[in-house]
């Protein structure tokens, strides 16, 4: 456990290290903040374990580090403003903070920053630093876009919805940790390995948030239980719902559905759905899926070609990731 | 003027050969409608001729070019969401023909390939490739925001606009031009020759837009003219009329620029602020400062290391842009 703080604090100090007291201010300020808002730096973490894993210092991989997590918050910048969300991390978003414009313009800037550090590098390794970025942001941006594309459809199936959150989530996971071992100068195949760990194990991490928002101790959880079901969002429990759901049942979560915000009480409505979800088993199915990425996640790391010992890192933070009070 | 439009021809050609036909379609519609506009591809045409100028082959910067046109219409969509610009060339902007999300993310993942298309070079080549796109990149974005700042500012000086237009513009006709000489691998001080070139010619292109706004010939120029004098745009000419109107003449600006839009006949402002602007000479002040960077590009243009015939297209192209009805 102190290892894996040991990373975040060194991502910290870096972070606060870039200079970004750049004008025009209203460019260059968003980017302070939001960068200053903290969060688990998950991302950028694995970005230096992976560079270690493959015998690198642990600072060795940290622009690249540093990148993805600023491609990270740039995509959260922009995500907010296409949700229109008020609150990232507790505190007030970009876009409500300064204004639309200033989050769009600022996000770009970020993305332009990510890739600056991104190829502080060797350049030998730069073909292969840029191949990874580029699939993997273009990739999270089509993630998005089917998130979005979701919300007004009626016919999404669990094969789209986990190709979305693999996209979406985590493909990042495992591109941050491929970085870190193309800076380590991992072969090939090993790459390779640590980035399905990485994206089975973003796969298996979203599928526990999707259990969490119904299923957590409202005591422990940061956010009110039964958001998703609240907002009718489309996630692997509702969709295997409305796959194995019989006439009435159907036609019971429709129902809810198809009720205006406002015209319902929420509380109502989230143990309304979630009798329904308890007579479908949707959440050991759910959790049997999650088991089923953490394994495949899990296996990929076995097989990297380095001694078990310097995987332990990695595996306590898989590890960690997936314990979350349920 | 032949030899310039097998420029735009080949460009033209290979923006139709790259394949946007993914999923979802939501985000990569966007890309070919935007790139379907046309206009007149003047920053791939820099790109694609300064390779020439150090001798490659007219096609030996085409990713390069296309990574340009790229970024460039990644711009203009998300330029057109800040502005809230109906139309783009005669078309609906991508933010009113799908919606603002749709703009803002497929504008994101122009970006991205403009990378992709910026880095498809020899390896050795991407240090040099990527320094210059990144800086130029956010300068651009750092010039939009100034821009956007200066709308809400009452103090803005003829130098900070003149370094805005710097930013939000001639950066772009410099970094093109640098991109295609960096492919070539012309020496550094001669890639810098050619990167002065398109600044200075870049700045002179913008400060004959601002002339033409007001001084063009209704019958042959593609809008309103007038309209900047209409929207209050702080252009040269209203900060020059500004800076040496007296009293009087300041008072009688300041009475126009206050009057809100609907409470004043546009044509008599437009006259009565052209009025003005004739008293206090600002059209030939702009046309000299406007000769000046002219001539600073053409000298830097001169000095490059290369025989005086291979420059030609050049000369002829930064000419053609010059010669607009006044």
């Amino acid at each position: 456990m102190q290892s894996i703080i040991s990373y975040k604090e060194l991502i910290e100090k870096e972070l606060n290290l870039l200079d970004f007291h750049f004008e025009p201010a209203n460019l260059y300020e968003p980017m302070t903040y939001i960068l200053s808002l903290g969060g688990k730096r998950m991302r950028p973490t694995l970005c230096l374990m992976a560079a270690e894993l493959f015998g690198l210092d642990k600072s060795g991989a940290i622009s690249q580090a540093l990148a993805v997590e600023i491609f990270h918050n740039f995509t959260l910048v922009h995500d907010d403003i296409m949700d229109e969300a008020p609150i990232r991390r507790g505190k007030t978003t970009v876009h409500k903070k300064w204004d639309q414009n200033i989050a769009i313009l600022s996000g770009d800037a970020m993305f332009v920053k990510a890739y600056e550090l991104l190829v502080d590098a060797d350049p030998k390794l730069l073909p292969s630093l840029l191949k990874i970025f580029n699939r993997t942001a273009i990739e999270v941006c089509e993630g998005q876009q089917y998130d979005m594309d979701f919300e007004a459809r009626e016919d999404v199936s669990i094969d789209e919805y986990l190709k979305m959150i693999e996209l979406k989530t985590a493909v990042l996971l495992g591109g941050a940790l491929q970085l870190g071992a193309i800076i380590a100068e991992a072969p090939v195949h090993d790459q390779e390995l640590i980035y399905a760990f990485g994206k089975n194990i973003g796969l298996a991490f979203q599928l526990q948030d999707d259990i969490l928002d119904v299923y957590a101790d409202p005591e422990k959880f940061g956010k009110q239980v039964g958001g998703d079901i609240i907002s009718n969002k489309k996630t692997f429990l509702l969709l295997k719902a409305l796959e194995l759901a019989d006439e009435n049942q159907k036609e019971e979560l429709n129902k809810w559905i198809d009720l205006p915000s406002g015209d319902f009480d929420p509380e109502e409505k989230v143990n309304a759905v979630k009798l329904i979800f308890d007579a479908l088993n949707v959440k050991d199915l759910a959790q049997t899926k999650m088991d089923e990425y953490f394994q495949v996640g899990m296996e990929a790391l076995q097989k990297v070609n380095v001694s078990k010992e310097k995987k332990e890192t990695l595996e306590e933070l898989a590890e960690q990731l997936m314990v979350r009070d349920i």
